[in-house]
């Protein structure tokens, strides 16, 4: 498998993309944007768990159901959220525009929105954006696209890998936004994933299931589950591959390759998390379940007081032992031991439940560096997990103290 | 019932105090406290359900089955949790020499600390403490012991009530501490309640018990439950009323007034939260169970965006409804109404699911208040849940970005 760190979800055979300003936003940053499939492509998705699903959500849970996707248009700045029977109106319209600017069928279009819960979406000024944005898609447009998807995310979050499948070149690409709200509970926020590869239905929806829940759903910014999460992978099999239609060696490689996706656009939202500075990963291992080891990993990463900790590069490891032995999972706090892992250095500070004498001065050096691992050894099975979050700072609050205004 | 404002615990006939500072705290703050009971008393208490219990908790646990209490000692500034077998000794220590100065059998002592994870307890210090408080005593002592108990607590903690029980005064009056790791799944940090009321050992637990479960256990500061989170009630009998030994209407006349304590000082935690400006209470009405409505009350309390919008008088009322929609409560998002209600005014925000064409300047000036209802009205059943917390500030990052230094 390599990683093209330069290439974007455009450089996907038959998929093109347009990023634009409509005028939703207030600050003139691109707001709404169109991926479009040149092919007919097999389609996957999950969405949010919240009981309370945004308009478009409950459009895409039938749109899905097509044999096929064609396009998907997303507008950032309100959410279509809480808005009732106008909302879902809202957007079965933005879909209806689209698929006849781009001569599709209306329920080959998934509906995206993100932004502030509890607003009519500005319809006169959508439709005018989905016509000028339809109009200029292209082969150029990918990082447009990515970018038109953000709110209060500081930069684009996108991945990309190639792998060969029985000799054919298979290109794997996604981009994401995150950043406030972001605790998900089956998909994040918004993540598109674009594929050459030839594959049934079937299979990819089993392959996004089993990838999503060990990379959006370990991610925590803040707790919040949205009500408009959601991840979607488009397959138009112009890769030539012959058709993946059982878990052979070919689905696995696929897999694998996806889940890579998933997992560094998943990092990518956990280190954007609202004013975040720093990404944490907490690797959990030898739990006695898998289960624990996620519940435990995921409780780490929620706590408040151990985001702050990070904050402030104090390294008060009581906090992160508190938080394993709220989490309802089971372990031996007696056996547990700590250690931080910076890019270069590795510091152990617990070892079977208590403290060692380590260095206060070496602890900072690791904490203040952007990237930092807490690996958590239960010493009581053989199963292990990782989840991403960020460090809580000031910033958190001025950001959401006043994000409407 | 009476409250009364300026009574303190050892206004309670039969129960002395001291409260000094001995040294554990560098800042020359109080840090240790001894409340004794001039008669024996039964007790019962409620402990922090983390897997990860602080040696005094484990001591506790054991000493709580004695037929009686008659003190307690508890030190602030140090946690003793994570401390090993050298913790558990420290804190038998504690009782033993407690025991010794008071006369006092040492299974009849209580122990308690609170402060950072993972240090040990500088014995000698405390030592000297114990022998010192235990010979300053007195009904002056109440505040004194109320101020030795807090840690990064702002104000103290109390409150006082009087009934009437077979003609009887009975005084029930508790202190407290809180401020962060508050997210108590059984009892709060810690907290003591002493009365003169006659009542048998088991009648008191089952008081405390159900009070528990609506009072401490539905504040939330931060999601974080402590290691040594504690609730103890000790009643001497002095009030001379008929033993109350059974379900009668004198049981249920001292459980509400027991509760109307532990709800006050419930409140006075989650009003003292790190950093908090304001104190929230969350009301669920009208909810299918009594669990949903509980469930539905923590979910928003705990919801960092929605106490991080408190913090800069935000009406983002979505972050709300999205709070309700991730809890895993059973609940009907369209018939959900909302809202905010302050010393005089109130302002219903969300009808039906949708906002309301509110007045924003006027919900701001309630939201500026430091004492708000969010009342949440789910029109789905007959069942209440009230919880507390506070929003969510620069100065919670600060405290908790640098607790340990």
């Amino acid at each position: 498998m390599k990683v093209l760190n330069n290439a974007i979800i455009t450089d996907v055979p038959g998929f093109l993309a347009a990023g634009i300003h409509c005028g939703i936003k207030k600050s003139g940053k691109k707001d709404l944007c169109i991926i479009y499939s040149e092919y007919p492509s097999v389609a996957a998705a999950t969405f949010t768990t919240n009981k309370v699903k945004a308009a478009p959500i409950l459009v895409n849970m039938e749109h899905i159901k097509s044999e096929y996707i064609r396009a998907v248009v997303v507008n950032s700045g309100v959410a279509n959220a809480c808005t009732g029977e106008k909302g879902i109106e809202d957007a079965y319209e933005m879909a209806q525009i689209t698929s006849k600017k781009l001569n599709v069928k209306k329920n080959e279009v998934i509906v995206a929105s993100t932004g502030v819960i509890g607003t009519y979406l500005p319809m006169d000024i959508i439709k005018n954006g989905i016509e000028k944005a339809s109009s200029c898609i292209s082969k150029d447009g990918g990082l447009d696209a990515a970018e038109a998807i953000m709110t209060t995310d500081t930069f684009i979050k996108k991945c990309t890998v190639e792998i060969e499948i029985d000799d054919k070149k298979v290109l794997i690409s996604g981009i994401a936004k995150g950043s406030g709200m972001i605790h998900p509970n089956m998909a994040t926020m918004l993540s598109f994933v674009v594929t050459n590869a030839n594959i049934s239905k079937s299979m990819l929806s089993k392959a996004l299931k089993e990838s999503v829940n060990d990379s959006y759903n370990m991610i925590s910014v803040d707790g919040d589950t949205s009500t408009n999460d959601m991840v979607l992978v488009l397959a138009n099999g112009q890769a030539g591959n012959e058709i993946i239609d059982s878990e052979d060696k070919n689905y696995i490689e696929f897999k694998k390759a996806l889940h890579y996706v998933n997992c560094e656009l998943s990092k990518q939202i956990a280190k954007d998390g609202e004013g975040a500075t720093k990404l944490i990963e907490v690797c959990v291992n030898n739990a006695k379940t898998i289960e624990d080891a996620k519940i435990l990993a995921k409780s780490v990463i929620k706590s408040s007081l151990v985001k702050a900790a990070f904050f402030g590069s104090d390294a008060n490891w009581g906090r992160i032992i508190c938080s394993l032995g709220y989490s309802g999972a089971d372990f031996e706090p007696e056996n547990v031991s700590i250690s931080f892992k910076g890019q270069k250095d590795e510091i152990c500070i617990v070892e079977n439940g208590m403290g060692t004498a380590f260095d206060e001065g070496e602890a900072k050096k690791i904490l203040d560096e952007n990237y930092i691992r807490v690996i958590i050894n239960l010493k009581d099975g053989e199963y292990n997990a990782k989840a991403w979050g960020c460090d809580l700072s000031y910033d958190y609050v001025k950001i959401n103290g006043s994000y409407r205004s």
